[in-house]
């Protein structure tokens, strides 16, 4: 069947005509997506309630519309994504119930039941399971993907099925706009003073972003989600679903646990600006600083037991190489963290966990706190020894700055 | 036409069929090749010495049959690297005549006016533009297939093109094999103590070579020769062209210019076991060092003229980035020099420059200078500031030990 735009009514028929519903059953269809690049449709019987999720591309930026093309070969690779993952990580991520690389669609289960894990946190809901199963993700497809486990051959096959055009979005709005005053940047008004006066003008911080941008570019580890942030986390109290893994590709490993950690340390930075109680707000935020911690510790223990079991290559089990490995992830992770910070500031896509701070004075003053906190990190990378020291620096800087107006002069 | 293997008479019929020489044209055939993976054929006309160079694929490696497979694609990639080389560096390759991927074949220019680079070298040989040559060669191919000139997605497209399966032949005798009493290594008898009880127990330094070896599965900057030793050199006076690109791919830069190093200092300390009067071999040595000076320094050069005139990314005309840029790159440099020092010493591939010398002890001492030499600069490289003060170090290592047994302690 040869590529067309689907609408709710087409959407219904294909769903039936892929026998994924009876012929005669009546569907209820909503457009649930998120809005920005595709669409995603819930189809459910109305007789039984069963339902699905259809993923489904237009040959450009939803949002933006056909003045921004967008390759639908992003479906295939989300999907293709989806099955490795699901290979490494069973239950971790949607189950595909059928999937039409032409007509750029995916059916998945589901997931109704649980929520955005961004919207939960803005809610103060806490995840009980989310560090063993995020971490479990992160250690298993992060080390079986690699050339620690494939065969070079096999690791380069999975390179080339991966080439993946959303990458530029993610070179440019990451590393390259938010270092500069670019017409796509999406500036509080009360942020632009700093921004213009302070931020935009830190060079050293621009060079240790060159640097990681070229390591997004030509560092080939492993298969990552590429958009690992809490929007793409389905979670409940007992499950975890990390789901949008159209930005995946083979890339340098500490991006996904990067984007992550930076997130955490944005809501945990956003709560300052918010309207909970102070013991509401100081709770939650020891709960996500202990996240953190709890992650990456069950991380680096979890990838290192799959290398010592799995690591096959003579030349990779050489005593030391291990440490140096997870050393340079560490700090790439670190890097990559405080980039996400930034760009989630005054980048063009920004996170709810601050931008839902309606006063914005407020709002600025939290985003200057994650700025400084993200540059701190940056340029100090080489020097933490472990995560613990760097989520000691988050939260001093976080209660330190609680409730107080910032400092006048912070260059 | 279906792919079959060419023979002296087929190849003959081939470049007349292809409008090469003329139908009733009388062709002398000689199969040229050093023997190891491919047939190399010169044509050449009876009458008027006209003459190309053919050269073909077998499905497998020549010098071992069948029981080696190797697949054809080779080919193809090797006149696809030279015809982008060609477009950056025009006269510093051969120049292609006519191409059949299909019959895994290429058609050259005949250079047989030139000698390859390391015969003449062993015979003190000087090339008086080869630094200039050089260094052009290097500074242009790494700079405009690097994501430093190309848009990412046409950088990717080119990792893609030479998704090359030879690869794996450098990953196992560059960065493996050498580390341990391997079968595939061919040692001289004489340094066999020297590998068992010292140079095999250095776990340090294979620390070093898995951090390499991880750099050269994961690091795609740029298009790279793969293969960029003396042997893959034509020379004279006045010109210079790098042939035998099998082994291109998107790689780390530092590669190419590591192995062109690394193979120099070979030619250096072999000189030291060799006939020639002390004065022949102190001039040529100071002219091997003064080369290595000299490449080193107009490859840099010319790499960041390269910078500054064409690199249009915001992200990485940052102040510094360069300087950071061209630091990762000397460094990793020193690690593949000391690599292909190694590895050509006891791996599966030697050079010439050493293996001519025929008394087994001799030869067996400078091939401990190089293992020692090879170890001092890994594991220096990066305190050295300038290819000046390794240079200075292998000087001085390669006149002190001249004419003398090496000491007995030296692990």
């Amino acid at each position: 069947m040869p590529y067309h735009p689907l609408d709710h009514h087409s959407a219904a028929r294909y769903v039936k005509a892929a026998g994924l519903f009876p012929k005669a059953s009546a569907l209820n269809v909503t457009e649930i997506g998120d809005g920005n690049i595709n669409m995603v449709f819930r189809l459910q019987d109305k007789h039984n309630g069963h339902s699905v999720i259809l993923k489904h591309a237009f040959p450009y930026v939803r949002c933006v519309g056909k003045s921004w093309p967008l390759t639908l070969d992003r479906i295939r690779i989300e999907a293709d994504a989806l099955e490795i993952q699901h290979r490494y990580v069973p239950g971790l991520v949607p189950r595909i119930l059928h999937r039409n690389n032409e007509m750029a669609l995916v059916v998945m289960e589901d997931l109704g039941r649980m929520e955005v894990m961004r919207k939960g946190m803005n809610k103060l809901r806490k995840y009980g399971r989310f560090a063993e199963h995020i971490s479990t993700f992160m250690a298993n497809v992060l080390f079986f993907t690699s050339d620690l486990f494939l065969a070079a051959r096999e690791k380069k096959a999975l390179s080339g099925r991966f080439d993946n055009p959303l990458c530029q979005i993610t070179e440019d709005l990451i590393f390259t706009e938010p270092y500069f005053d670019c017409a796509r940047n999406k500036v509080n008004p009360a942020l632009r003073p700093y921004c213009e006066r302070v931020f935009w003008r830190k060079s050293a911080l621009r060079l240790e972003a060159a640097k990681l941008k070229e390591k997004f570019l030509t560092q080939g580890q492993c298969l990552i989600h590429g958009d690992l942030h809490t929007g793409s986390i389905l979670a409940n109290a007992t499950e975890t679903k990390v789901f949008d893994s159209e930005f995946a590709f083979v890339g340098p490993a500490a991006f996904d646990p990067g984007l992550l950690v930076g997130n955490f340390f944005i809501n945990f930075l956003s709560l300052n600006g918010k309207e909970f109680s102070r013991a509401e707000k100081r709770a939650y935020q020891r709960y996500v600083l202990e996240s953190v911690r709890k992650i990456y510790q069950l991380f680096e223990r979890k990838f290192r037991r799959n290398w010592d079991q799995h690591c096959k290559e003579p030349a990779f089990v050489v005593p030391g190489f291990q440490d140096y490995y997870l050393r340079q992830m560490f700090e790439d992770t670190l890097g990559f963290a405080a980039t996400e910070m930034i760009r989630r500031t005054h980048g063009l896509a920004h996170n709810s966990d601050v931008d839902e701070i309606e006063d914005l004075t407020r709002r600025g003053d939290v985003q200057i706190a994650i700025l400084e906190t993200a540059e701190e990190i940056m340029l100090r990378r080489k020097e933490f020894r472990r995560m613990d020291e760097v989520v000691a620096l988050v939260e001093q800087r976080g209660f330190s700055a609680e409730g107080q107006r910032p400092r006048k002069n912070r260059n």
